[in-house]
């Protein structure tokens, strides 16, 4: 068995103001790790607070999602941002975060990039360095949460900072290990019977069933789930209670 | 003599993108804590960053400058926001220049309300108390810099954080010390003269000459210089060698 | 009778961006006139020009909601904005919206105050002038939707502009037909018949009863329906049919 | 001879709230069509609509500066817009400009994307065919400006839009007369009087040396000027008597 546990981690308090996406409350009762909205694509702050400080009371560890500046398109609109105005805004969210999970009496506890820029970051070297420059700003040793393999993951290593490899079990992947791109048949995983048993596979023996049928190594440490969908949060709760049934203790990274 | 010394604030890194406002490097050069914008009304994440180093490497005291979320009236319109989103807000804020004060080897040694913020705090007793609060989040042993008798310094006393007082040598004060609201006749001095005379009468004996005539007391720790305006940064200047020809410490509140 | 008709408004494409907020397409098939969010408090572009789109296919009524410019607060934070910024704005948001009314093959028919904005041009003579103003800058010809009673009506029809009354059949009002300030106890009415059977007093009669018990006039072109509740879009489309079993045209205002 | 003629067009109004960056006033003595802000990448409400009450009083043709959402970046980062997105936001930019032009006895005559946005659409299919679709919403006969050549004006041109080229006195071009990448050595041209003798020669002949010494066609009816540099401004000034002084009549195109 490749890991005797697994952390998993899905995006919160992704409201802004008036308006609500995620149900926090019920994801805060299943996932390990919660990856905080900070301002820049969604979370104002005293929803940041708020979720900060019930995170703190269940014990679940509070990551930064850091994103573009990009409220009108959720930090899913791809921007060419100079690297200096990047890492300056990827502290600056992180920052901010940090008062709240202080005043929780916890800590901003690691950074996964959102959106646009998560899937940038997989491949686009300055931007990736970027990123991994507005981390070491705010905290040296702040571990980073992505894809294995991704230019991101590996700036990261290089500068020093832990790094913690994520795999989506509601996602097809190549051969290579890679995720089949979005838009192409059979990308996401919709069927909530073959999601779970993906799950248990990644967590319990490093594997999964690439696109092609072929069984390939999928290593990670942390599984992401999702929050924002009619019956997410309820498929996310099934994964939990069949990864423990499984035998996988579900606990945050270390 | 009242006070052996007097600190100098002013407002710095006013810009947002590829706006500037203030010559920052000048006024870093004059005083001896910058009140740094955070964002809400001016102040960019790379401009933030930028002037924290600055002032760490001239030995300025960073202060963050806090402001209602309002970018398009640069903070000066007083706004009707509920207590709890305005302390989350505060606390966003400082936490968000905190990660550049510490990469620059400093830290945020006080908060200063902005504009509109600034003087609704003097009499706001929802919005005071709010204010403190954000800062009490951020860091229970922050300074708080205002004005005198303002209903701010004394919320901010009451929940234990310390207060530093600032006077203004350019406005005209009441017989009771307080300012004379900006539009009345004679309410902003101009002359540069006059404005250097008031600052040393301020700092070496802590009195000014009211708007009446009379002489009062205005005793302040702190001497609030503008940047924002032509002529603003000589005068600054000058009022700080004239400060230093009069015998007085000019340096950074303990 | 007072009246023989009665128009039905209500606030719509209160989303922004990834966040939905009204069931807009529930609402169109109710209302006669469509209070379209213009940006500042909500309101993307692609909403803008969907939701008009709809209305117009329908025959819905077009109105530009104007707000001040705070999408943090949802506009319901009251701002001091000067009066020529604020005249500046409202003409801004109302021309943006015509652009997606004509490309549906309708037009902007009338503008209607959101939020804070909508309460403090009640009593603000300032911002009740300045926000006429931003319709006369718009169109000379185009009428506002507000509170009989009202600074803004009050200076609206001084200006020539055409003015429609509304009335809110959930609110309690005090015997001189002002609202009874929400926080009061009493001041919103949440039991559904009450609220249906004060919608047709109000259409039929032209009268309410009071907080007070009393019947008064109230006198209104139009009822005020709300649509971003749990359980809100099935009593307006109550209200209606109600409306219409007692004899009531529900019609856009002339 | 090539042209009779020549327009002169700056960008205008790109200040925001308390920020200013062009001298607008002094650019519409020298300028005979303003690109204005709409408040995307910079230009507030009432900033616009002054910008337009002058152009209006001196006769200066009106145009919408198109941009990305980006006030942080100044409209400078391209962003991966989706089409029905990004087609609706331009529609909105023009709508909300034309009640200040409108208002001041005007109309807006033209569009021209800014910045980021006007780079991409050189080669984007994709952005370049939903800023036509944006003008299209806003008024299907409504001239937009930009590069010869590029998808853009092709787009556009297949849609029906009048079709108006520029070109640039102070950039170099290659021998196909596509503009020399910023960054390379020598692409902008920084000498005043090469920048002249440039402007003279595309307006007067339609032709220019290119980057590599030989002489290529550069046909454009506008000539782009800048006014946001120190000295921009009086340049820009010394451009249009020497256009004058050689005959050419400068003269918004038709």
């Amino acid at each position: 068995m490749t890991w005797a546990s697994i952390d998993l981690n899905a995006d919160l308090g992704e409201g802004f103001g008036r308006w609500r996406l995620t149900d926090d409350e019920e994801l805060l009762s299943v996932v390990t790790s919660a990856n905080v909205a900070c301002g820049f694509h969604a979370g104002d702050a005293a929803t940041m607070r708020r979720v900060c400080a019930r995170a703190a009371e269940r014990g679940v560890r509070i990551g930064a999602q850091v994103s573009y500046r990009d409220l009108a398109g959720f930090g899913r609109r791809a921007m060419d941002v100079p690297a200096a105005e990047l890492a300056a805004e990827v502290a600056y969210q992180i920052g901010a975060l940090e008062v709240f999970a202080r005043a929780a009496g916890a800590a901003v506890a690691y950074v996964k990039p959102h959106g646009a820029l998560y899937n940038r970051v997989v491949h686009d070297e300055e931007q990736a360095g970027a990123v991994v420059e507005g981390v070491l700003l705010a905290d040296a040793g702040l571990p980073v949460l992505g894809l294995p393999g991704s230019r991101f993951l590996e700036a990261a290593a290089e500068a020093g900072l832990p790094v913690v490899t994520e795999a989506f079990a509601d996602r097809a992947y190549t051969d290579e290990g890679t995720l089949v791109p979005r838009g192409t048949d059979g990308a996401v995983v919709t069927a909530a019977d073959t999601v779970v048993e993906r799950s248990i596979g990644i967590a319990s023996s490093g594997t999964a069933v690439a696109h092609s049928g072929r069984t390939i190594a999928v290593r990670a440490r942390s599984l992401c789930l999702h929050g924002d969908t009619p019956g997410a949060v309820g498929l996310a709760r099934r994964v939990r209670s069949r990864l423990e049934a499984a035998g996988v203790r579900v606990e945050a990274f270390a």
